[in-house]
C-alpha cells in the first residue's frame, strides 16, 4: 500500500488509475472532501454517529436549535443537484439549515453557461468563487472527484462533499444507514457480532455495495445476500469481503434466514437501469415482507430501507415499532449535519455546548 | 351535530363522507392543520387578525422586525407546490422569513421519486421528516386532507397548511380578504352589518366561496352577487347562507348596486376551467369598474380583487384610496404570518414584544 | 443640460425619449435604482469600491462575517431572473446572503400568473408587495427602467437594481469590472493613465460598452480595441469617448499591444445573437491568450474575462498570477454587497465597525 499522498500531489490519470481503497487512502489524508465510502475509518465513523447524535438531541430544545444556527452562519454551501433526487437534495438542504449554514441551489444545469460552450471545469470553478462548500450530485461517475482534484490545485480549494455520483457513489446513503444501525444497537451491543440481511436488487443497487464495504470495518458480522440470481451481489464485493475476512452467504429465499436477523435491508428494483424490468419485477415477489413473516423477526431486530419502496414492504408494518425506514430518513439530516460541522472543523464547539446544558434523552 | 373528535380518532372513509361544517369541527379540535376555511370560528379569525396587526406593526421598525426573525428560528418549513402559484408561494415564502422560519421548496414534483413508483402518501411522509410545517399546493381536491389525516397517524405528526388544493378549498385567502375587511372597517364599525357586492364569475372562484361562508360568522352582512345568469353563484352557497339567515341579492347589474356598497370584491373570469371563453369574455364587460362608476362609491367603500385582473378593473383606479386589491396582497403576507406563528403556539410572544415597546401608527 | 428631476417628476414617454447620459442624470438624483452604467459618478463608484474592500477584509474573520450577516436581517429582496443566468444570479444571491438579507426566487416566470393574461406591471406591482428590493434580469431591453417608473408613481416604491437587461445594460458587471482594475492597480497609481486593451467580439458585448462609457470618468486612459473588423466596437461608443477626450486606437491584431497593456479585457464570441457563428469562430483564433503570447505582458498587466470563456484563453494561463478572471468573479460578489448596502443606506455601519476592528491583509 503506497504512502499517504495528498490530493494536489497526485496527477488526475494517475488518481484515476487507483483502486477504490488506494483513492480511500488519498481521500481520507485530505479531510477537506467528502468522495467515496471507502475514505473513511471506523474511528471517524464512530465520531460522526456520536456527533450526529449529539446534535439531536440538542436539536429537541428551542435553545439548543437556536444554538446549532450560530455554528455555521459565517459559512455559505451550494447544492450543485445536475441529477434530480427531491429527497437527498432536501435531506442536505435541512442539514445545512440546521447549523445556519445558508444554501444557494444550482438544479438545473441547463441554465447555467454550460450551454454557451463553457467546459464543466469552469463552471465548477466559477461557481466555487461564491461559495465556501459544494455539496454535489451528478449522473457521471467520477464527477465529484474529478472536481475536488480541480479545485485542491487552485488557490481556492473548498471542500466537495459527493451527494451521489454516477451509478457507484453515494457515501453519506452509506454513512446513515451505519448510523441507523448504530442507534438501534446502541444498548444491544453495537455492530460487532450482527447478523445483517440485504434482500432484493443487490446487482445495481449502489447503496448495499457502499455498506457492505463499510461493515469490513467491523468485528464478527456476517453478511446475507437475499435475491433471485439474476440480481445477485456482484464477485468484486465477495473478493472485498474474503480479503477482510467477513462471513457471508448468499440465498434465494427470504423466510428461513428471518428469525436470525438483526437487521434487514429491503431494496427496490432498480428498473430505470433496466430493460425486461416487467419480468424482474413478478420474479421479486418472493423477497418482499409483509405481516405474515414479520412475525418471525426477533423484537429488536429492525428492518430497513433506502425509500422510495414499491410492494417490496407492505404498508401494514409501517408502524411496526421495527420498521426503521422513515427514521432512517431523519438519520440521514443528523449524519450529515454532522459530516458537515467536522468538514469545517467546528464539532468541538457542538461537544462544549452538550456538556455544559441537560439534554432530553433520546 | 357530532361531538368533537380529534382526527386521529377516524377513519378515512369516514372523514371522506363529512359535509364541509362537519369537517370544520373535526380540524377545529385539532388546530395543528389548516385545512378548510370552514374550521374557523369568528374568534379565531379576530385573533389572528389582531395578531397580524400586531406583527405588521412590530415589523415597520428595524429593532422590530429583529426580533420578529427570532420567532421561529429553531423551525423548518417545507413549501410543498405540486401546482404552480408565484404569488401565493411568494406570499407563504415571505410570511415565514419575517419569522425567521426557514423554508424547503418542493415545487416541480416530477423530480421527486414520484417517478420512481413511489405512492403520494410515501412522498409525503419522507419529505415530512425533514421539516416541522408543510405548507402545501396540490391540484387535487382534499389531498391535503389526506396528508394531514396520514400523518396524525403517524408518530411525528406535523402541522399541515393548505395553500389551495383543488377547485375548491383556499383558507388562507378568506382569511386575507377577512382580515382586509377588518383593517379597512376597523375605524367603520367593523364587518357586521356591512354590505358586501360579489362581482364577475361567481360560478367558478373558489375565493368567493369561501369568503361568503366566513361572512356567515357576522351579524346583519347583506351580500349580493353580481353576475351573468351563466356565471352565477351557486344554489349550495344560497343554501348555506339561508340556513345562517344570511341576507343576500342576486342581480344582472352593477351600477345601481354601487352607491350602497361597503365593498366591492371584483374577481377575474376563470377561463382556464371554460371550454368557450371567448363569449364569457365579452359578456363580461358589463361587470367591470371603471374611473365613471367608481365615483358612484361612497368615499368609505373599498375595492378588493384577489389578482391577478384583466379588464375588469381599469387601470385608472390603481391611485384611487378606495382600491384595496394591492394593498390585499400584503394584508395575505401578514396574516398567513400571524397563523403560522399561532399554528406553532407562539403567538404570546408577540404580544409581550407589542405591549413592552412602542409602535408606528398603522 | 437639464436641470436634475426625480424620476416620479417625469412621464414614461419623456422618459423614453432620452439619451442614456441624460437618463443617467434622472437615476442619479434618485439613488433608489441602479437601471444604467451611466447614472454612477467617479466618486460614488470609488465609494462603492471602497466599501467593497472593506467588507471583503471584514468578511475574512468569522466574527466579522457575523457582523455582516446582522445588517439587512430586517429587509428581504427578491431575484426576479426572467432570462437565465446562474453566474449572475449566484452572484447577487451571495450578496445577499453575505448582508443576512433574505431572498426569494422568481426564476421561471411561466410559473407566474403572466399565463393568466396579466399584464407584467402587475406581476411585477403584485411581486413587489412582499418585498423591500428587487433585483431583476429580463430579456427586454428597458424593462428595469419601466418597473422602476412605474413603482415610483406608487405608494410603495422600493428600490430596483438591474441585473441585466437586453442586449444593452447590465450595470453591476460595469462596476466589478472597475473594481477588479481598481483593486488590482491600488498600489500602482490607480485606473488613472493606463493602457485598456479590449479583445474580441467588441461589437456585441454590452459588457464592454459599459465598461467603456465608465472608464470615461477617469484621466488619461487610453482604450485599445482589437477585433476583426466585423465585430469592431461600434461609432456610437467612439463618438461618446470623443465627447470625454478619451484617446483610443482601433486595431486588427494583438500581438503587437501586448508589451504596453495594464489589463487586457478578453470578451467571448457571442454567437447566441449570430447567424453565422461557424465564420466567426474561425476569425477569433488570431484574437486569442495563450502561454506564449502572455510572455510579453508586463509583470503588473492583469487579464480579465467576464466569463464564461471558450478558446480565446488557454487553460495553461489560469494558474498565471496575472489571470484575474476568477477573482473578477468573487470581486462581482463583493461590488454587488456595497451596492445593496447603499440601496439601503447602510454603508456607515460598515464604516464604524471597520474603524473600531483589526482586519487582516487583502
Amino acid at each position: 500500500m503506497k504512502k499517504k499522498k495528498s490530493l494536489n500531489e497526485i496527477s488526475w490519470e494517475e488518481l484515476k488509475r487507483l483502486s477504490l481503497s488506494e483513492k480511500g487512502i488519498y481521500f481520507q489524508s485530505d479531510p477537506l472532501h467528502t468522495l467515496i465510502a471507502q475514505q473513511f475509518s471506523r474511528q471517524q465513523i464512530e465520531q460522526l454517529c456520536t456527533l450526529a447524535t449529539k446534535i439531536r438531541q440538542i436539536a429537541k430544545q428551542r435553545a439548543g436549535a437556536n444554538f446549532l444556527k450560530t455554528l455555521l452562519t459565517d459559512k455559505r454551501a451550494m447544492l450543485y443537484f445536475a441529477q434530480p433526487s427531491s429527497r437527498t437534495y432536501l435531506s442536505f438542504n435541512s442539514a445545512c439549515q440546521l447549523l445556519g449554514l445558508s444554501t444557494m441551489d444550482v438544479r438545473d444545469t441547463k441554465t447555467s453557461s454550460e450551454v454557451k460552450g463553457e467546459s464543466p471545469e469552469d463552471t465548477l470553478r466559477t461557481f466555487s468563487s461564491y461559495t465556501d462548500l459544494i455539496i454535489m450530485r451528478h449522473p457521471e461517475g467520477g464527477f465529484c472527484e474529478r472536481v475536488a482534484w480541480m479545485l485542491s490545485h487552485t488557490n481556492r480549494a473548498i471542500p466537495v462533499l459527493n451527494a451521489g455520483s454516477g451509478a457507484d457513489q453515494h457515501p453519506t446513503q452509506a454513512l446513515l444507514d451505519i448510523y441507523t444501525l448504530e442507534r438501534s444497537f446502541e444498548n444491544h451491543g453495537g455492530i460487532d457480532g450482527k447478523n445483517i440481511v440485504f434482500v432484493g436488487d443487490l446487482k445495481r443497487g449502489r447503496t448495499v455495495r457502499s455498506l457492505a464495504w463499510m461493515l469490513t470495518l467491523y468485528q464478527d458480522v456476517t453478511l446475507y445476500f437475499i435475491a433471485p440470481d439474476s440480481l445477485q451481489i456482484e464477485p468484486d464485493v465477495l473478493r472485498l469481503l474474503d480479503e477482510a475476512n467477513v462471513a457471508y452467504e448468499k440465498k434465494s429465499t427470504l423466510d428461513s434466514i428471518l428469525p436470525q436477523a438483526d437487521a434487514i435491508y429491503m431494496t427496490r428494483i432498480q428498473d430505470e437501469w433496466d430493460a425486461e424490468h416487467e419480468n424482474t419485477t413478478s420474479s421479486m415477489k418472493n423477497f418482499c415482507l409483509n405481516k405474515t413473516n414479520v412475525e418471525q423477526l426477533k423484537s429488536t431486530a429492525i428492518i430497513m430501507h433506502p425509500l422510495p419502496r414499491r410492494e417490496e414492504i407492505s404498508t401494514e408494518i409501517d408502524n411496526d415499532p421495527r420498521a426503521m425506514y422513515w427514521r432512517q430518513m431523519r438519520n440521514g439530516m443528523w449524519i450529515r449535519a454532522a459530516l458537515i460541522l467536522t468538514t469545517f472543523q467546528r464539532e468541538a464547539e457542538v461537544e462544549s455546548y452538550y456538556t455544559n446544558n441537560k439534554h432530553p434523552l433520546s
